[in-house]
């Protein structure tokens, strides 16, 4: 038998639509079915404060307006939504949190105003369009869960030209971190671990006259991946930046399309540090900004940070080490590209590609997973 | 719109032929793509030495005869059974961990007997029938993973009518436990969730005016599920075990149906306190012999058991805790009934209903996930 085109069989499993939306929900959705997820979400009062603020700061743009909550959740942004006057607010959920969310409607004695649809955003159907959409759609480094796809569908759809988002504009970081206590100890795991194995394979030849060595390689590839070459949810201290980040993407909500979110196509960086400093690798994370769209701005804007200055909040910092730290001194300048490109397997993952040079001197080519 | 209509749309795409293998392919067979996670099992010595010494106690079995390997992995028991004789192996395994098996195949030079085909079980294609199908399909209590009916489909269509499978049979077992210290630190975990989830909402009623408490039952009992009423990896000592355990189910795996294997019906157990002990809960394991068939015994038969007696197995037991232990005096009899039934939602996971009686007092039900 062509055991060739059965290989192939096992994989296009994965491609049809349907096969396409069932991992997707198996993957993807249905952990947001779980009450301790919400509230997990819920206790990010850096998150909190910033959506509540946002809102009630400029309940003028919300009064006798409708409004489009694109995944709803438990309902939150719907019910402030409507606390700050609006006239009507679509809740849209897809997971079966969406029953708990026209529980706490009701509680909140806003049932008068807001409708909880259970549907994805692209399947909505609207008796009118709205004045305004807002979303909290961000994942790591923003583009990860890649749900800005579905947020952008909407608004083509259904927000009025002179409507507004909320957040309106994104905005990705890049910078370079010291943090060698955390770097040397993913190194160590990732020693121990190559160490195992090979007393592993001594043991299976011994006992059991299997030869396993021709894997040591794949083994050690695949540890990697998973020690080091994968990005790490940090909680960075403002300290354990070095210099001043780059910016490598913004985003006006208002505007962007689709292939504007795919992800972050090859965009330079330079970072100089300031001080002697040992540099053990990159941090990645996101700003978003309430600030409306020209034609209807907002009269407060409020920002949320998620980046090393602003505090805990449930998304930290993605963290990428290098094997080897870099040794800098002061008016060391690093440099070079980064992208982030969504994983052929599962588009709501992303790859973080990126060079470093030293000084102008040879780039050294890294690929991580934004597992 | 028509919001329970929507609702159904969105469950649905679970059910199609195609949509339910790429959910399942999400859910389960992706993990053992990893070469460490073949590294746990191969690590698992009990499991480890049964194969072998099956297989190469049993050498004239194998000898000159077709060997079928269902699900084989990194190809470990394909190499065995080349390695004990066997004229040909095929060794057939759906996820991408098969281009390594064919690699170990090649470097332990049986590659002129063993052929690893990537493929389902259900969709292979043969040239002849087999006289031994070998497999280790065995999840935790044994029937989790649902890969049993795989192999059986696979027997009844490869298996020549004298031919032995490898393992022949199965026995599941119930025993009461005594562990309190783990079982206290559950329900104390438990118990620390809910404050937390009452601090929680009253947070939110306080900074952002959302009345969340119509979600406290919800709440409890997604974290009793989940700290409580799921079956718990443990790896017990004998001594935890109290008076002789319950056969709750036999398989004879040469004759057995799918049906037979599709879980446990409600089958009456007995447990007899021998001396005075504090019931915890309830641990389910099981054992697996390799014994051959009626027409083709093994001349040393093996066993291979998960159960607390046994040591370190990758399986351990599934611990069941009561969210209120019983203090039983000697003599006491614990009694009633457990069924262990496949989950709607993902036929790989399965739920324990048990009901427990005091000296034929009244009867608990209690029902666990075995997530």
């Amino acid at each position: 038998m062509d055991n060739i085109e059965q290989n192939e069989d096992a994989s296009t499993i994965m491609r049809g639509t349907e096969a396409d939306k069932a991992a997707d929900y198996a993957n993807y959705f249905c952990s947001y079915a779980y009450l301790y997820h919400q509230k997990q979400m819920l206790m990010d009062h850096n998150r909190m404060r910033a959506y509540h603020s946002a809102i009630m700061s400029n309940r003028k743009m919300f009064e006798g307006k409708v409004v489009l909550d694109v995944g709803a959740g438990s309902g939150v942004l719907s019910i402030w939504a409507a606390q700050a006057g609006a006239a009507k607010v679509y809740g849209i959920e897809f997971t079966d949190i969406a029953k708990h969310a026209r529980v706490l409607v009701e509680a909140n004695g806003v049932s008068d105003v807001v409708e909880i649809i259970q549907s994805s955003a692209e399947d909505i159907q609207l008796p009118c369009k709205v004045d305004i959409i807002i979303s909290e759609w961000m994942g790591y480094i923003l583009l990860r869960e890649s749900m800005l796809d579905s947020v952008i569908r909407a608004r083509n759809k259904w927000l009025k030209p002179d409507g507004a988002m909320f957040p309106s504009h994104a905005t990705m970081f890049l910078g370079a971190i010291s943090f060698e206590e955390d770097r040397v100890a993913k190194v160590g795991d990732y020693a121990a671990s190559m160490h195992d194995w090979s007393q592993f394979t001594d043991e299976m030849k011994k006992y059991y006259n299997i030869n396993m060595t021709p894997l040591d390689d794949h083994f050690d590839r695949e540890q990697a991946q998973y020690y080091i070459y994968s990005g790490l949810w940090t909680e960075l201290k403002p300290e354990h930046l070095i210099g001043q980040p780059s910016i490598i993407k913004r985003l006006d909500l208002n505007t962007c399309t689709i292939e504007d979110a795919l992800g972050v196509d090859k965009t330079p960086y330079s970072i100089t540090v300031p001080f002697p400093a040992t540099i053990s690798g990159f941090a990645g994370w996101f700003t978003v900004d309430f600030a409306g769209s020209s034609a209807n701005p907002c009269q407060k804007r409020v920002t949320l940070s998620t980046g090393p200055e602003g505090g805990y909040t449930h998304w930290g910092q993605q963290v990428f080490y290098m094997q080897n730290a870099i040794v800098a001194a002061p008016e060391t300048v690093l440099a070079g590209e980064v992208a982030m490109v969504r994983q052929d397997e599962n588009k709501r993952l992303y790859n973080l590609d990126i060079s470093i040079s030293t000084n102008g001197g040879e780039k050294n080519q890294y690929k991580y997973e934004i597992p």
